[in-house]
């Protein structure tokens, strides 16, 4: 009895929900099935209209939107998957495990499992990974006439009907039209005879990234897909490049210090230790290095144990500068800068740059430790080693990643454990090897 | 003579350059003209099409595509003026110093100097500073024929044309119509029974950030610009914002290290200095603090020197655990993860998080202790040091960016300084506090 009324004051509550998310818009919707849990977000998308399920699961993170799938029941799960696009439908569908997901397939039309397995074949962040199939084609002998019959009979299934890709009788991409050349063409008119020819298409294998560099670049709203026989296969739309470009965004920051890129500030800590631990231990074996150096000269700290207050601020004053290098060159790598040659301008002026901040640092320096510990040559020997540490900073900040690029790695992938162990041990190293070689003058007999 | 020869050949291949970038899109373009000289560039600017000029000088940098404009003659540089969108036109002119931007103006036609000096008056990073003014706007009792009509009028001027939007007679938005809607339509009806009535605009003072959010959660691919009184002023559209995105996430990635949000790769060593020298200087200070801790601690540094070789490694993991939480946190927040209350479950993450990662940190240091070092004591207070140390940088590096945030700053802007100070000076303190309170176990008497 107490179970019975629990239920149905719980269906009440999703019932309420549904009203509140059905007119607003669903990625507004999306957000607050995010707030519910798996098993009240699937009452709520059961209460909904199939379409406006669709939509809302559609704008959630894909594994929250399979985890709410896999929680509906079976006929409701199955008509809202009927609903959606066939791009977000795969996208969700990946975060299924066997067997439910071929379950899944089998319980929707043949035509849509067949797309989704078509479209499971590309890698997720490739262009097939995130294109749609849903692409409008006309043939390349339909007058104007026969075209926007055509686009009117899609006019259902379709959404975004901006461009129309015109392709022949096998379907080999040839030509390209707008909405507004055909509104504004005469009607006889062959398709082919109004169509922009020179269409500019990527190819299915291709990464994500470079797709999103090429619609930053030429401002494009839409490109088409096609195989590498030059069949139109899908189309990508910028709404699609701006997600990518977000989430590419957040990758670089994140993976830049070993945080991992799917981290989210929701993620519960289990998730978070999982994917931080290990980058951690890594970047320990590499402060033993550093821990080693130091031990090297345990005899010259020993004699002189105020270098001990100047260690930290020479490793560390190199990572900083190693750190602003490092930046740009990731970004500007990420932005495509890379052009031919360019690493020798940039290694130039990351020298210069380096010499002179370690100039400015050290003159402060050793201003510093002349009030401060009555020693002109420590501040001699301080301001020395921030100099010699500046410039391999920089070198190497800005290097790493041009170097990790060329050897096939991602740029920003760890690169600030490279960069920190070489501005730690070079750090130590100079300091305290200067130190001992000018013991003399550091500590008078 | 020779003046003369020179002139020429420098002419040939302004020429030659100019035949090359005409028949390429206006992006490539803009790559070509950005490796010239600012002399060479106006040159193949002069011998270019005004309308193929004007369209690579919008491809550029603003800055750039300014300099070369004030270096061409005068009658083509205000052709090519005239010959140029109208947003672009007013960020180029904002960057022409006066009275050389006055004469500009004086040259152009009287209707395009006032959009000009209208749309100046946006702040740069606002709606209004990145909208275009050339928008189509169809009066609502307009039938569909006659907005048909309306459109293939100002197709010659108008770009893109993917959405029109309806006004009453004084120019306010009523609704939004796609060409779709168009094209569909039955010719007799009025605009007005066919539009979409619930059109969502942006204010012209709304940030640009906010704008970007905006069409990155609804999946826009444009959006009206309005004024106060709902008046229709112009329009955004995504690739304004994918523009956007990509110059914010930059700006993200360079201020969390103190290099300038400006600098690029090709940026000259005079830029990047000037831009970092004076954060190493602040960061120097923060350092100081770091070294003034140690030196606290020199009689226990004396009597246990092998300390020194732990000084780095709790320190430099703290920091690197503070980095990985400090980049989650900044990217939530940056991609507007901050929904209410949300603090409090990132902080009670974060010190479980940081409480393991030390456990795991502190434990395989205590090994290494326990084998290099021969002393069991020395391993137990590196491991609690590491401890502590590693739970106060997870919450610091989460805490610092939403304070940052609550009091009005950028949570990006140099929140590393703050979260390695904390890291940095609670590391020394930790370990050396612990050892001068444990020193009768570390060197037995």
């Amino acid at each position: 009895m107490s179970e019975q009324t629990h239920k149905s004051s719980a269906q009440s509550a999703a019932d309420e929900t549904a009203r509140q998310v059905e007119d607003i818009p669903a990625a507004d919707g999306a957000d607050v099935l995010d707030q519910l849990t798996t098993d009240e977000a699937a009452d709520v998308a059961e209460a909904l209209d199939p379409h406006t399920a669709a939509d809302i699961l559609a704008e959630m993170e894909p594994d929250h939107a399979a985890d709410v799938l896999e929680d509906m029941g079976q006929p409701e799960a199955s008509v809202l998957l009927s609903a959606m696009d066939p791009d977000d439908r795969t996208d969700i569908l990946s975060h299924v495990e066997e067997p439910r997901r071929e379950e899944f397939l089998q319980d929707l039309p043949a035509d849509d499992a067949a797309e989704v397995r078509n479209l499971a074949q590309y890698p997720p962040e490739s262009a097939g990974g995130i294109m749609t199939s849903d692409v409008t084609a006309l043939v390349e002998d339909m007058t104007v006439t026969q075209a926007i019959e055509e686009l009117r009979r899609l006019a259902q299934r379709h959404e975004q009907l901006f461009y129309s890709y015109v392709v022949d009788k096998r379907r080999h991409l040839i030509g390209v039209l707008s909405m507004r050349d055909l509104i504004l063409a005469e009607p006889h008119k062959r398709v082919s005879e109004i169509m922009i020819g020179n269409v500019r298409s990527v190819p299915a294998t291709l990464d994500q990234e470079a797709v999103a560099a090429l619609f930053k670049k030429y401002n494009y709203l839409a490109m088409p897909v096609v195989s590498d026989s030059n069949k139109l296969l899908g189309i990508i739309t910028v709404d699609d490049v701006v997600d990518v470009m977000e989430r590419e965004a957040t990758e670089d920051v994140q993976k830049l210090f070993g945080a991992g890129a799917e981290e989210r500030l929701t993620s519960p800590w289990q998730f978070s230790f999982s994917k931080r631990w290990l980058w951690l231990v890594v970047n320990l074996a590499t402060a033993f290095l550093a821990g080693w150096v130091i031990s090297l000269f345990d005899a010259t700290i020993e004699k002189l144990v105020v270098l001990t207050v100047y260690m930290p601020i020479v490793a560390g004053m190199g990572g900083n500068a190693s750190a602003q290098a490092m930046s740009v060159a990731i970004r500007g790598l990420a932005m495509g800068e890379d052009v031919g040659g360019i690493i020798k301008r940039v290694l130039y002026r990351e020298m210069w740059v380096g010499v002179l901040t370690g100039v400015v640092v050290g003159f402060i320096t050793a201003i510093v430790a002349l009030v401060w510990h009555h020693s002109p040559a420590l501040g001699v020997v301080v301001a020395v080693a921030l100099i010699l540490n500046h410039t391999l900073a920089c070198l190497s900040g800005a290097g790493i990643p041009f170097l990790m690029k060329r050897l096939g790695f991602d740029p920003a992938q760890s690169a600030t454990i490279f960069a920190t162990t070489v501005t730690d041990v070079a750090g130590f190293f100079t300091l305290l090897g200067l130190a001992s070689l000018c013991m003399r003058w550091l500590v008078p007999a």
